[in-house]
């Protein structure tokens, strides 16, 4: 087994490194943990969810060279729970320690538009797209795209942030600045029958893995279930994998990646990728052998793929805000997994934690 | 819902304190994590294993009442993941802060004749036993008990350890010096079927679960693998619920309870009960969708008790000693969920992880 940037494959005991310390982050290390592995989370919140689950923490910006440096030195191969790590703290770790995914996977992940060129690059279907740059370009986009369309920001966009719907009647001046007048991409909305993720892991060695297909919901931006089997023909979800493939080897990939598409009568239409384990995979917690945080960390620590395979049906249903506050009746369901995140404020939209309801498996 | 001691069921966010840093205790914490609960650690050796993955841990010694005061005050609950923990400790957390399971099944359990009179007082089978104060009382026990027989330490003992057989032919001063002349039970073999264990749950109000019963295979007094289904009969599967049953209710017990038993041709005989978490139940946590640590947790923290259902049949083998370092060929077996416990010298006979091999149910 090649091990890639590693070497070999990091023996128990050996140390991963996580930027970002949210739910992501402490679902990998609690993972992580079940290998026998340490985890060392690098975040600039002090009260980060994911400390309380790991052998070390690191409080520090990820533009302060000298801790990132610190910690780059203290742990055997970095990862990260978010795609908008900076290029320069990237680059920082990169000269230190291994980092997977690597720089190409967030380069690409972390800019609209750069990740829809790529992916139609590879022959694979995106929504129509322009870039935008000013009210001038936006109002070009809308002749273009026609509406209803969707104005996202470039970068740093998550949950529905950074988006504004266009039905075609605002005022191109209003939707620029509502999405704060930053450089944003303008998409085609896709008429779709539903909406699907591929969750896929690729190691070092170009070993690859694939859990079935979740159907996924969302409500103003934000998953709200994703449920297993999704409904979707074989050959459809073959298709998919398929995508998944040529992605993750495109990009020479390394972890595991979150693909949102759109199923629509005729094609599969890719929505977006994260470059990191995903909302839309949570249901691998209980529903499979091996969770998709445990793949992630096996992927990039070296070790053999685990057995993606799934022993039971599943629905995901996401924990937001104030629902949390319902936990013990949450956690007296039958056949129910309840998953809470250890966060404080129970603020409007917030993933606080989330349940994953189990039934014998027909599909 | 009663919360006994507790006043209220412990919100997410509350603290569990936990004596001993071993696996169990690890186990223990990774399972609290996901239901938002935070953990505190509390062991002698620097180098616990549970520290890894907890929010916080005290070193300190079992008898530092000044440390245990301050530990107890930092926490809503205390809890244990081993059976001899000294009374004087546990009086002194009492004092302070609820503890659970409470002090009278900690003073049963920890003293093997204590346990055995306690079962057969309710009307339960137990092997046949001496006390043994001495030589001259072990004589006197060999005379009554008969060989083979099976002589062991009071207090202290587990996997095999403080335990001897006698086979008949052995001097009775060696024996007795091989178990260090320590106050010891002499206990008659019993010639069983199988050997098969209960892992229950019960609130702080009463409310109880049971898990399937598993049927376990021990070598050198360790256990190697537990099996569900167990085949046994359906009628002798309740009975040995029953029997768990009216031995929690005894003790007004509150958390996960392993009780060991020996099948015979007739009846179930109590072997030995382990109030905490039990290696036995470690398949629970890859096929059942809340596991033993997950209840135990559930149990103390006066939430409602989780589904003990089990959604796959499964064979946990113990990882012992240098078989850890086929890690590699372990991690890569299909259906297979590997866990390893983050222990450095891996020791001959040392629990250094485990295997749950999952079949879907047909059982």
């Amino acid at each position: 087994m090649s091990a890639g940037l590693l070497g070999r494959p990091l023996p128990p005991g050996s140390t991963i490194g996580i930027l970002g310390g949210g739910q992501l982050g402490r679902m990998l290390a609690l993972a992580a943990a079940r290998l026998g592995l340490k985890c060392h989370i690098y975040a600039p919140e002090a009260d980060s969810c994911a400390f309380q689950v790991s052998a070390a923490h690191t409080v520090a910006s990820y533009q302060d060279e000298q801790a990132l440096r610190r910690f780059a030195g203290l742990v055997d191969v970095v990862t990260y729970e978010f795609e908008n790590v900076p290029a320069e703290t990237a680059k920082v770790l990169e000269q230190i320690c291994p980092l997977a995914p690597g720089s190409k996977a967030l380069a690409t992940a972390q800019d609209r538009i750069a990740e829809k060129q790529f992916v139609a690059s590879l022959g694979i279907a995106v929504a129509p797209f322009e870039a935008v740059e000013s009210v001038l370009s936006l109002r070009d986009a809308i002749r273009t795209i026609g509406a209803p369309a969707i104005l996202k920001t470039r970068r740093f966009g998550y949950d529905g942030k950074g988006q504004v719907r266009l039905t075609g009647q605002e005022s191109p001046e209003v939707a620029w600045a509502d999405i704060g007048k930053a450089p944003a991409v303008l998409e085609g909305m896709v008429s779709f029958e539903c909406e699907v993720s591929v969750i896929a892991a690729r190691s070092w060695s170009g070993e690859m893995a694939f859990y079935d297909v979740p159907v996924n919901v969302h409500e103003a931006g934000i998953l709200r279930t994703s449920t297993v089997p999704s409904g979707l023909a074989a050959a459809r979800e073959a298709e998919a994998r398929e995508i998944a493939r040529a992605i993750v080897e495109a990009l020479g990939y390394v972890g595991v990646i979150g693909i949102e598409m759109f199923a629509t009568a005729e094609r599969l239409v890719v929505n977006e990728m994260a470059p990191r384990v995903h909302n839309s995979g949570h249901w691998t917690m209980d529903a499979c052998a091996v969770s998709q945080f445990e793949q992630h960390i096996r992927a990039i620590a070296g070790w053999p793929l685990g057995d993606a395979g799934r022993h039971s049906d599943v629905v995901m249903h996401n924990l937001l805000g104030h629902e949390v506050d319902g936990w013990q009746e949450l956690a007296a369901r039958p056949g129910t997994a309840l998953h809470l995140y250890g966060k404080g404020e129970a603020r409007r939209g917030r993933k606080m934690g989330h349940l994953n309801a189990l039934r014998p498996r027909q599909g």
